[in-house]
């Protein structure tokens, strides 16, 4: 289905009926929009390792996707043997990308269902994950709209919002977690324009957060990365909204490489640094951000572009992926069952828990 | 001279010998080295705003020969017209880019060469400019080799060193500024290595910096401009060391856009942030930096590469080219004549009038 149109009024990174998934493939835009076909699990680990799909939410739902296919396929009689296959086809979705909590949470939201369930038959077991991906799916998009009334209050009328990397539909099942708040906030009628940060090396917000905000004819200016501080300066930014990968249970935040050093820039100019994020990117079992592990990825996202050769052969590279923001530098985090702001570990373990 | 290779150790982006110019098109590297031949003031006019030659000092030499080339070709009799016409020249090289300081001062002295030479035959002034260029190109070289043994002390043994930009060779007559700083101290025996930021939109760390710092083997690793934040925090860089395009009297600094935010970073993470600068690019006529203009370029810098489209068509961009870097966040300012600390205002003046 290449060169399908993206409804922008439901700009959705993921398709997924009658038993077929089609992902539009990130890598690719702005310039085209090709909507890739997947029918097996290996097909979707390897989209979210090459990060066809990206952004934590997203790859949760690509992840309880990829599941049910290897669900699907498994050839066996007893639920226990079944389980059992069901298992390794988690493990392979799990070992493809090692920081947003989201696909960890997904598979693991899967494989409670089956467990639950060993009582019943093969057949009834498959059919039941289908739903519980759906589920997963359906879910991610409306709770990123619940978060969005919940965080729009914050964002002043005529505010110019600074973000980073794209979090918005792109990166859930639809309408996004820091673009969520944005579109709730102008849905409320506030009129809100945005800055991007291209958010190198993957360009997240040139290609992505630029694109969808277009499309839902939300004003958007582009910058580079090193220019949000000159901008700050000026008195050009009033506020930052970023997405995340995981959440420790102390609100320490991972989030795509560049967030740590935007909450800084933030603190320096007296400006509010919020922090969007369902309760599926929210790690208790981790008392701080120290323990996320940050992913290292490839030298040649940097060194190269489309094949452009960018930096000279054999050149050392550093390419970490995220980075963890400390809680003091957060002035909120914002849920779909509210936003929480001081005593994190407190709070982050009572809505959880709610 | 397509393909021409530079000697790595003495690389130069700027040949002049026996009338003739030629400039090693920064655009290109690294994946080509082509070597641009100038014959006239238009053409090195529009190397200067093409940016095939950028760097502070680096314009300031280009600059001289631009105005060589002018005069050379000014066609009349008498001294007084020669200098009306040489104005000019100068005011159509003026006009190339605002921020760096280093064009204005080089036209200058190449002005008042002429001005005080008003009684000489039109031939003697046209060969005595011809000097004139010489002698600020082979000075520029020897000032980044002063400049940098008065700096290299900074720089413990073992020092990783991020550095943004390029503020190498290619950046001056030879030699470099900041890198100078790194090449003495190397040549003092230290065992230095350099983190490089890429330096977006125009990648001259990744296609410069590390270029010329692979060609003279010193260590360098290449990171993206928001990955600066997470090594620091994690320990992994020890002091800053850049360039600059105009420091004001204050010691406010001008440099490449991004260097506000490593300096922000810099103090968060209590590492010293120096400068090295020649004394032409201090600019003691304005009082802060405030003052100075900064250039903003245009947005397909940011919106493609190499003709490859990297944003959506017709997206706002903002495109500073430069910030200013407060002294408050500067540690030192090392110059040719010396290291200056603490109260800038009082002590570059004294430098200046040394």
């Amino acid at each position: 289905m290449s060169g399908c149109q993206v409804d922008p009024n439901t700009i959705r990174p993921i398709r997924f009926f009658n038993g077929n998934c089609q992902m539009l493939d990130q890598r690719l835009l702005p310039a085209e929009e090709v909507w890739l076909d997947y029918s097996d699990h290996q097909g979707v680990a390897e989209a979210i390792r090459s990060m066809v799909v990206r952004g934590a939410p997203a790859i949760g739902v690509a992840a309880a996707i990829g599941a049910w296919f290897g669900a699907r396929d498994i050839d066996c009689a007893s639920s226990e043997e079944f389980f059992a296959e069901f298992e390794k086809v988690c493990a392979l979705l799990a070992a493809t990308r090692p920081t947003a909590v989201n696909l960890f949470w997904a598979l693991e939201r899967m494989k409670s269902f089956a467990r639950a369930n060993l009582d019943r038959s093969v057949l009834e077991l498959k059919i039941g994950l289908e739903f519980e991906a759906l589920a997963i799916i359906q879910e991610d998009e409306q709770l990123c709209k619940k978060l969005g009334r919940k965080g729009e209050p914050l964002l002043p009328d005529g505010a110019r919002v600074l973000t980073h990397c794209n979090a918005g539909a792109l990166a859930t099942g639809g309408y996004g977690t820091a673009l969520g708040v944005i579109r709730a906030a102008v849905a409320a009628g506030k009129k809100i324009s945005v800055i991007a940060d291209e958010t190198r090396p993957f360009l997240q917000g040139s290609r992505l957060t630029a694109w969808e905000l277009q499309k839902d004819n939300i004003p958007v200016t582009l910058i580079c990365d090193n220019m949000a501080g000159y901008l700050m300066a000026k008195g050009e930014i009033d506020c930052v909204i970023v997405g995340a990968d995981r959440i420790a249970a102390n609100g320490d935040v991972a989030n795509k490489i560049g967030t740590y050093t935007v909450a800084i820039l933030a603190k320096e100019h007296n400006l509010p640094f919020y922090v969007a994020a369902p309760l599926s990117t929210i790690d208790l079992s981790l008392s701080d951000g120290s323990l996320i592990p940050i992913e290292e990825r490839d030298a040649r996202e940097i060194t190269h572009l489309k094949g452009i050769q960018l930096a000279p052969e054999g050149i050392a590279v550093r390419n970490p992926a995220f980075d963890v923001t400390p809680n003091r530098l957060v002035t909120a985090i914002i849920t779909e069952r509210g936003v929480v702001q001081g005593n994190y570990l407190q709070q982050l373990a009572e809505l959880a828990a709610d």
